[in-house]
């Protein structure tokens, strides 16, 4: 990463606090702002959500956020009442460490459920990363790396914003690899831009982003208690808040680096052997098409058909059928890998070995699916479904 | 099964067409009524449907059914036109073969998707088949394995419906398990009975016990495109269709038949080790409860869990949470074989080897979820997740 794309006014720093049994692992990342910053948030829909979900809710948006402090290792999910004390405890040390004020800081959380945070622990390294803050890649990178659990690496993304006159910085870093190492898992995300933006543009424009990005991939379909992602945004390289086309081009850049950071996490799914980007044409609206695309890319026997590169277009088609979304029969068609496989309702016939290859030969796999007419369409990505996952998540024991 | 509780007045035969690829294989069941029956039917809900439920849904219920016809190898879907003729012509042929009238027969089929009827083979299956009906266990026991496919073997149930002064015999026989072998799949279920049901008593009977057993499994969540349950109720031992009391009776002793049959299918899933019961409680209705309940039987990452005998109720929760259901998480609770692991929102204490220990000796799992203080309740049925589903339906190829 480019030293000159991270967004001005921005520190780092990563800790090791005891949390995570491998010694010396440093499972803390602290992130401030030198300013007040707008602060917008998209959270899981889990109903059992976990105390720093519960609390970045209450605080987000705002326009005076200064830290985010993340830890791996504990999600301080369903953890009642002391989880919630623990949650704001954390935020409070964190506020104070840096010298803001108690309500200006936010708290993400990932790791098992269902255990206390050890707080002497959470709390010694907070103060910790406040004396090591600093600006620049290695402590942007550093940062990235203290948020993961099961991941195999770091996933970051930068880009600039030019708006003719004044142009901004984006960055942003994510974690998540599927709710692999049992009750190890979430997703999340947390984007810093030194553009100004106002409280509820900063807000639109993070649903919208989060809609088409992280909300439109799954590795096993499993909502986390603890998914989050933010969206900072602390002006250090403008003054007023952005409006108009201005606004629409920030929109545009976060809702790629959004989904350039989502589509990371199926890439990482556990055991994967493929990317899948299942897309929907032709549905009456987007939603309808994104729910078509989510029963495909959630259905193990589509899944398990790819891991074996096998071109089983019938497995599609019923999976398509029963995501209780309208479609013309007489127009339903499905492309794999731009090889058609079923049109205007029936089968046609095509190379079964090339379309075999094609998959052998490649990581992404694309199935294209038409349902009629209509407007509506949507991709959602998904890894496959190996051996390998299932040895993993039985293995696996508490 | 015993010879005298077979429903009076049917016939059966099973023979081979030569649709399936292993020679000989008696891949076709007829069954006849030797008067006009009451037949009901249920039918999948994938909207990419098979031509013979087409054809199934078109004539139920119907108070004129002679002839049911099963063939397995061939499903006789996402075949189009031509499909729903074959489907017709089959029907035809059945009748006529049999003495009965055109319209007085119903189709089933199970197989391989997109592929059109070989109809020469079917077609002297089918008067193959009617030369050599037969009544009795044997008869009974050929026609339940002429529609297996996949499955490891037969599943059927007898029972007897005892209304004081007449007594009538219910049997009914059943094929499924999971759409593994690759398009090779579906749930279809024949229940017989010689107790007289008019119309529309045998289609609301059906239907309430289809809800509480076939609509209460999955092995992957995959609803295949030929689903159909059938109800034949010839009255050959009663005249005046069942009312009161006697028509509850029976309505119950359906339900338990179907759901005696529902649960073998997920027993047989591909590759499973365990059956699993997901009951729910305390919602605030029982569709909600469902809801759930399905929920956490189609999470890979509670099925995995239960295939390594781990008592992981950090995901078990988790999938409760996101089943987009309201609950009290203040009143929330997990069982586990009656072991409690979750109680009033939060981890409560046990013996974690004790929780696997019960789930390594028994081949059948136990989940019960409670999720407030509302009337709402279900059950639902599923397998595990193990290796060797994986590897059956990822190395099989099309």
């Amino acid at each position: 990463m480019n030293e000159t794309v991270l967004p001005l006014g921005f520190q780092y720093a990563r800790v090791a606090t005891g949390v995570k049994s491998v010694a010396g692992t440093r499972d803390l990342s602290l992130i401030t702002s030198d300013r007040d910053a707008t602060v917008a948030g998209v959270y899981t829909q889990n109903l059992v959500a976990a105390a720093p979900v519960v609390l970045c809710r209450q605080r987000t948006p705002t326009r005076r956020g200064r830290v985010v402090v993340v830890n791996s290792g504990n999600a301080n999910a369903c953890t009642g009442e002391q989880g919630m004390s623990d949650a704001v405890t954390m935020a409070v040390a964190a506020a104070r460490a840096v010298g803001a004020e108690e309500d200006q800081s936010l708290v993400l959380s990932t790791g098992i459920i269902g255990q206390l945070l050890p707080m002497e622990k959470i709390l010694a390294g907070i103060d910790k990363a406040a004396s090591e803050l600093a600006a620049g890649t290695d402590a942007f990178d550093a940062a990235s790396r203290g948020i993961l659990t099961t991941d195999n690496g770091p996933k970051t993304m930068a880009a600039e914003v030019n708006c003719g006159e004044a142009s901004f910085q984006l960055a942003g870093m994510a974690k998540g690899a599927a709710m692999i190492g049992p009750n190890m898992a979430t997703m999340l995300a947390v984007f810093l831009t030194d553009a100004p933006l106002a409280g509820e543009d900063a807000q639109r424009a993070l649903k919208d982003a989060v809609d088409v990005s992280f909300n439109c991939i799954s590795v096993e379909g499993h909502t986390s208690t603890n998914d989050t992602v933010l969206l900072v945004a602390n002006g250090a390289a403008g003054s007023d808040p952005l409006a108009g086309d201005d606004l629409q081009l920030f929109q545009q850049k976060l809702s790629e680096g959004c989904l350039q950071l989502a589509k990371m996490i199926p890439d990482d799914g556990e055991g994967s052997s493929h990317l899948v980007k299942v897309e929907v044409l032709g549905a009456s609206d987007d939603e309808g098409a994104r729910r078509v695309a989510a029963t495909v890319a959630n259905s193990n026997l589509v899944k398990t058909g790819i891991t074996g590169c096998d071109p089983n277009w019938g497995r599609i088609i019923s999976a398509v059928g029963y995501a209780g979304v309208p479609l013309e029969t007489a127009r339903l068609g499905l492309e794999l890998n731009g090889i058609t496989l079923f049109k205007d309702g029936g089968p046609v016939a095509f190379d079964a070995e090339e379309a075999a290859a094609s998959m052998r030969n490649s990581r992404e796999v694309h199935l294209l699916v038409v349902l009629g007419n209509g407007p509506g369409r949507a991709c959602f990505w998904t890894s496959d479904l190996t051996v390998d996952y299932v040895t993993f998540n039985s293995d696996y024991h508490t």
